[in-house]
């Protein structure tokens, strides 16, 4: 079996996960939307998972829209905002995820004016560019919490100040935040926050928008009237759920958490050191589980399949926008050279990960970058 | 254990599908999107899935776009096609689903005209007021091929001529057709087309738009490039492959069908006729499954509050329009009488529906009619 060392990309589904959505799938499994027992046991799951999705950041169950996905929430948001905004300037990140980079995007071709906040070279978003960018009248900002790649934590809260200050409305993606540290959605000073079950260990298929209550938007998927009318669709009962008690359990790990990820990616990085890799973001605060990496002349993906075949599952670029060729955006808003960033590699820690994995995986990555040094020695 | 007789609702999960999906949940829990073993594992179990579904409707693999669900792919065609199409005319039938209703009335407050097609007294779009709707230039037609809540299959093929005459783009709504009757995307002469897993068996939270590929639709979800850039987000695999299963095991059922679900169906609108019941759309083509029908003076919601006490599990409007006390816009647009309207229940048979099943429903039925007749009586 791989040793799986990808949790960015997605979890497995804990097995507390998959027995509590069990119910759902047999017996219990009626439309939320029915009103005969068979609906109304749906729909007091739905209710109960939305209370978990709650309590793990710190808001009430009505600021919760369930969505399909972390990237529908994402869209849901930007486009959903611009609709009730007149067009002024949108301000995001400039490491932010294609689910948020590409409906910015898509809203910069509508009238509205992108700035993106600058990184630094350590992959965090720079306070004083965001105070320059904030100068200017902001309908709408949308940073990150944790990014996907890099694992480095941004201050979100302080670019909600400068946010509110200049009356634009403030939403978080952290989805990669969740479960990995402390989300508190009132101290983050945020409208809006996106989550994503498949994360943290639970199913794919679930996810919400957290959101204030004045906000006004306009649905992205409308029809019935479900999700107070901003999300209409027949909810998918056992993915809710199992979205839930992920949550549920997320927040127990948390509280329990005693830096074993942090000791784990120590050594890892005290490895990767030695064997001559460029560590990203590792001057700055970053979440424990996740390690970016490249060494110079290795392309990343080749360094992929070639720890695919040695029994490691990593990640090159995000998984989200795999199939390109193109060198990491993020890695580019870092100002990281193109052909080292072509060489990223990210390794993700999960809760399962064992030790051994991690000195397995060092030693098999010498393995791999000795023949793959002595190849290019041999093609130059 | 409460009767089911709510299948156009949604479906009970065939056990072989959550078989089928079960290794996704577990030891294939990969993201599609991902280069090592549990990516490719994940990636190819997603195009086989695709094509189940591709089959299912004698379409291409290729010309299926996954969506989390019928409401999602439908707003994907509505809105996606409307942001490539100069605004001009829509044209949709008058018994839509809200899922398209509602993006329809959307497009009508940004510039396009919306035109409904009317409805005779038994439910079945009027070919010639659709004749003379076409004779206007228009961009789209959507109309569905089977209602959700009278059951009444619609001649789609000719009114997609109507369209394809005037250069407009055809999708029709198939989510209640799929698994009841046969469906083909090349014969009905349709652009676009939308499934749903949960209707037939399979999971919530899996569904597709099956599109012709000279079609140009923008993304409503956008992100990561999945879907050939149609639709963003991570996979929910699980669901894909459910959804999948469930394509190829209503396919043979249907092949196998011996009109069993029309048996049933007529010994229950014998029995619904002798305790006076009107019944909707039965002098027109329905699908067997599905009854439709109000008695005169009596609740609709009361009953299937009482039927629900009683073991039945039945519905009033449809569900997904549920919460509302409004009669059901598709009897209003049949020209129902408003308050026979308000007392409307549905009926829908599933694979599994006993015979004796409808003999009890009946019973319970004429028990819970008398006693609330005997009430009204009173009140009098
Ligand atoms: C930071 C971030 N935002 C959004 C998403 C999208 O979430 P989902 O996969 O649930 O669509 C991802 C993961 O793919 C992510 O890492
Ligand atoms: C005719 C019709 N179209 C669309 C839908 C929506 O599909 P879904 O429940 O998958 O969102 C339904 C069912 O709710 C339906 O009956």
């Amino acid at each position: 079996m791989l040793a799986y060392l990808d949790h960015n990309a997605t979890t497995p589904l804990d097995e507390k996960v998959f027995e509590a959505m069990l119910p759902y799938f047999r017996q219990h499994f009626g439309n939320a939307s029915s009103r005969h027992e068979y609906g109304r046991n749906a729909r007091k799951a739905v209710e109960e998972a939305r209370e978990q999705v709650a309590n793990a950041v710190g808001a009430h169950p009505s600021q919760v829209i369930f969505t399909s996905g972390g990237t529908e929430a994402n869209n849901f948001m930007l486009k959903g905002a611009s609709a009730y905004l007149k067009p002024s300037q949108l301000v995001v990140g400039s490491v932010e995820h294609p689910s948020v980079m590409k409906p910015a995007q898509e809203l910069a071709c509508m009238g509205w004016s992108l700035r993106k906040i600058a990184s630094d070279g350590h992959g965090l978003l720079d306070l004083s560019d965001a105070e320059l960018a904030l100068q200017t009248p902001t309908g709408l900002v949308s940073t990150m919490l944790v990014n996907n790649e890099t694992g480095v934590i941004q201050n979100v809260s302080a670019i909600a100040e400068l946010a509110r200050k200049q009356g634009a409305w403030m939403h978080t993606d952290a989805v990669q935040a969740l479960g990995k540290i402390n989300v508190n959605f009132a101290s983050l000073n945020v409208h809006a926050m996106t989550l994503s079950a498949h994360k943290i260990y639970g199913p794919k298929g679930a996810a919400a928008l957290v959101v204030d209550k004045r906000l006004e938007l306009k649905p992205l998927i409308s029809g019935g009237g479900h999700e107070k009318g901003l999300r209409a669709g027949t909810e998918n009962v056992s993915a809710i759920v199992g979205f839930g008690v992920a949550c549920e359990l997320a927040q127990k790990r948390l509280a329990g958490s005693s830096g074993i990820l942090f000791a784990m990616r120590e050594k890892l990085e005290n490895g990767l050191a030695g064997l001559g890799a460029v560590i990203f973001g590792q001057a700055t605060n970053r979440v424990q589980n996740t390690s970016y990496f490249a060494f110079p002349g290795i392309d990343g993906e080749t360094l992929v399949m070639e720890l695919d075949r040695t029994g490691y599952a990593v990640a090159s670029g995000s998984a989200c926008s795999s199939g390109s060729t193109e060198p990491s955006s993020v890695l580019m808003a870092m100002q990281v050279e193109r052909d080292l960033a072509r060489g990223a590699l990210r390794v993700s820690l999960g809760k399962d990960t064992a030790d051994a994995q991690i000195d397995g995986f060092v030693v098999a990555l010498e393995t791999v970058l000795a023949r793959l040094r002595k190849l290019s020695a041999i093609a130059v």
